[in-house]
């Protein structure tokens, strides 16, 4: 062991964090709304401001809305946007997540990642490890999505276009640049916080499972192995509308027939075509006319196909295509598929799995390692640095809701597992890196003391 | 034969009235929207009480806003709301259908019949046979629901609530009293135009199939043996909202999933326990949270079935809380089922069918029976009168929409047959009645002269 394996985090501090700013944006049903730079979002953001420097670090509001917080003595990670892997000095390690929430979302969510994150750094510091071995602190704007998603971890990876930021639109018809310049923040400024591939060390993030499996096997931390992949369609089925009276049952062409028969196929076909974690979707259902008299001459739905391998994935559309394509034949419907989305999966760095693996097992616990079903700003920050994702257990799986919850001795031992995985992976100094920009590879990383499960 | 086997309507004079009367209400797609007691719809009906004066009928608007048109000389229908069947002379024969549309209804649907009645009242005239034959011509007020529907028939049939005045609210919230009042219409006077049961020797309305059978089989004439019953339920299935991308398929509650499973079992369902005639519809799906990234967590939806006979109904809704009973309990969901509406099938009167058939082979042509899957006023009528219907086939089955369309050959033969069957049945004055109401049952009638198929 390099670290001392002694240290851990101030629990009562941690919570009491947690508890401050869940009070931000709280609605009467204990749920919170912070959704992305309204009021409540933007004074948690200042909060968390205040609270770094009351600790001892330093900490800014970057131009995509980011709260950044550094070591005491260091130079400000904002003032060099260009800052290179080869500038001298160990590269820092990036910890956090997000602050902002859904309409009505628990208090817990990025947020869990974020405390940690702060709580992480002010232990660092209080040991004397900060500014030596370098750590920031990163809180990234709308993540949930109320302009898209991952807006500031997108900004930071410099993956944001000028189109996203001049486009992007609430649900409301509020303009992303409108609701940013409220705060005094210019959008197009986002394009500037951008750092260079290889500028950190890592990135770390804890985040809740969001999921029913840790709960599910009574277990208490989860280590990230892979962010799945997604594709999400919307598919129409198009057959026409009658009358439900008048219309004998063999004489219909009812979409929303076809659509059932394809919903009840959805299991065969993982189960030919998936693998062990895939899952697949129906969410959103529309028909027209939508009248209880009228058979549907329309069915426009959405679906929703995750899986951590792209070629699995790709294999699932196939198979759906073609049974689309039978059962619309067979039932004299039309059907069109339009792509919403694909997202590749995103594996996590080996080497930071293996030293979270490490840090748990230092911390006395046995982590399940597992893909992450949900999107995460660490598949923005996959571009630039090897990532690595703690997951705390969802009681129920709960998430996005005030029933969301994770006990408090899963909170404190997965912010004792970050800051020893964060010590770790800085005692792990690496060489200084060439000019250019480091692969994105496990070679990026030392090797890992433990090997991996 | 008792009747003139030669007289046929005036088949141009026909075609011109369904024209001008389409006209009123036209939208610029050529479907029409005389919504019940809009301007359209007001317009139709003074055009109708005008054109039947220039025909030489009498006619007035009823307190139901309905349109009643009878024979020169004859007494006023409306001036004695409690004609009884012993009143002296022969009980008039009653013809018609309804003049109101849905949003962007089709030219034809209930104008069809009532300009056939017209025509039919008009050629009655022209021979001399009124009024010593008496009929009269209906053309009913809402039928199509702007307010609830069958809101003039009912009215006629003695079916009206003072609270189903009171509280008849169209989508937009207008009240019924409010939209009648706008015309000079006093709603609740609407209770007092009832009629007797016995007064009317038969109530005989055509309409268009707004179904498929006719069409498809090459057939030109439905006769209605029975306007099938109706089941509406509006199922809840709850099962628990979870992260599509995070919540492994086998630890999910899917409430699609369960409607989806039910939906297949729908075709079984009525093999084995319907009728030749049995239909059942899903017509509307409202799943929450509704997203794409969410496995459903409610799902509510319309389940239409129709039969003919009210134990194969019942036999239809018991298998299906079976169904929905046993995939609730297998996937974790719970369910409730709320009775929406249950109308029981209303039989068409053996005498006024087998005229009906007799007419119709009089006019030469075989007529399909057929049961009626839509609703229609002659229902309510049937309350009071021995009913009958004549359908005209629909192209393709289309109906409320500007689609629908009938061949001019068709409509001509279905008014036709539906003057001879008003002299048929006129011709076969029944004794008078004792004082009691009658019972409505085949020995109203006197027997057909052919056999019925």
């Amino acid at each position: 062991m390099v670290t001392a394996t002694s240290l851990r985090t101030n629990h009562d501090r941690l919570m009491r964090s947690l508890e401050e700013v869940s009070a931000i944006g709280r609605l009467d049903d204990r749920s919170i709304d912070r959704r992305a730079f309204n009021e409540a979002d933007m004074a948690a953001r200042r909060w968390l401001v205040e609270t770094c420097r009351e600790r001892g670090l330093r900490a800014e509001l970057d131009a995509a809305g980011n709260v950044r917080a550094w070591g005491p003595d260091a130079s400000s990670p904002m003032q060099d946007s260009s800052r290179r892997p080869d500038d001298p000095g160990p590269r820092p390690l990036l910890i956090g997540s997000h602050l902002d929430s859904v309409p009505q979302g628990g208090t817990l969510d990025g947020t869990l990642g974020v405390m940690i994150g702060l709580e992480v750094l002010t232990c660092l510091r209080e040991v004397g490890e900060l500014p030596r071995k370098p750590a920031e602190l990163v809180a990234f704007s709308d993540e949930e999505g109320r302009f898209g998603g991952m807006f500031g971890s997108r900004a930071l990876a410099g993956l944001l276009s000028p189109l996203d930021v001049e486009r992007a639109v609430d649900l409301e018809g509020t303009s992303l640049v409108d609701a940013m310049a409220a705060h005094g923040l210019a959008a197009h400024d986002a394009l500037h916080v951008r750092v260079q591939p290889g500028a950190y060390r890592a990135y770390l993030e804890v985040h809740i499972e969001q999921g029913p499996v840790l709960d599910a096997h009574g277990e208490r931390l989860g280590v990230v192995t892979h962010v799945t992949g997604l594709l999400k369609w919307r598919v129409t089925l198009r057959g026409r509308s009658d009358h439900a009276g008048t219309t004998p049952m063999s004489m219909r062409r009812d979409a929303f027939a076809g659509l059932a028969e394809f919903a009840g196929e959805i299991p065969r076909l993982l189960e030919e075509h998936g693998g062990e974690h895939s899952v697949a979707t129906i969410g959103n259902v529309t028909l027209s006319p939508g009248a209880a008299n009228s058979v549907p001459g329309e069915a426009v739905f959405s679906v929703d196909v995750r899986d951590g391998d792209r070629a699995v994935l790709d294999d699932i559309a196939g198979a759906m295509r073609r049974a689309l394509s039978a059962i619309a034949r067979r039932r004299g419907l039309m059907f069109e598929f339009e792509v919403l989305g694909s997202i590749d999966p995103v594996p996590c760095d080996p080497a930071v799995v293996d030293a979270l693996v490490a840090a748990a097992r230092e911390t006395g616990v046995e982590p399940r390692t597992m893909p992450s079903g949900a999107a995460h700003d660490a598949q923005s920050m996959a571009a630039i640095a090897p990532i690595g994702m703690i997951f705390a257990p969802s009681v129920g799986g709960r998430s996005h809701a005030s029933a969301e919850w994770t006990h408090r001795d899963d909170i404190v031992l997965a912010a004792d597992v970050c800051l020893a995985a964060a010590r770790r992976l800085a005692a792990t100094d690496p060489d200084r890196l060439p000019h250019e920009p480091p692969p994105r590879s496990e070679d990026d990383l030392p090797p890992a003391e433990e090997p991996p499960r």
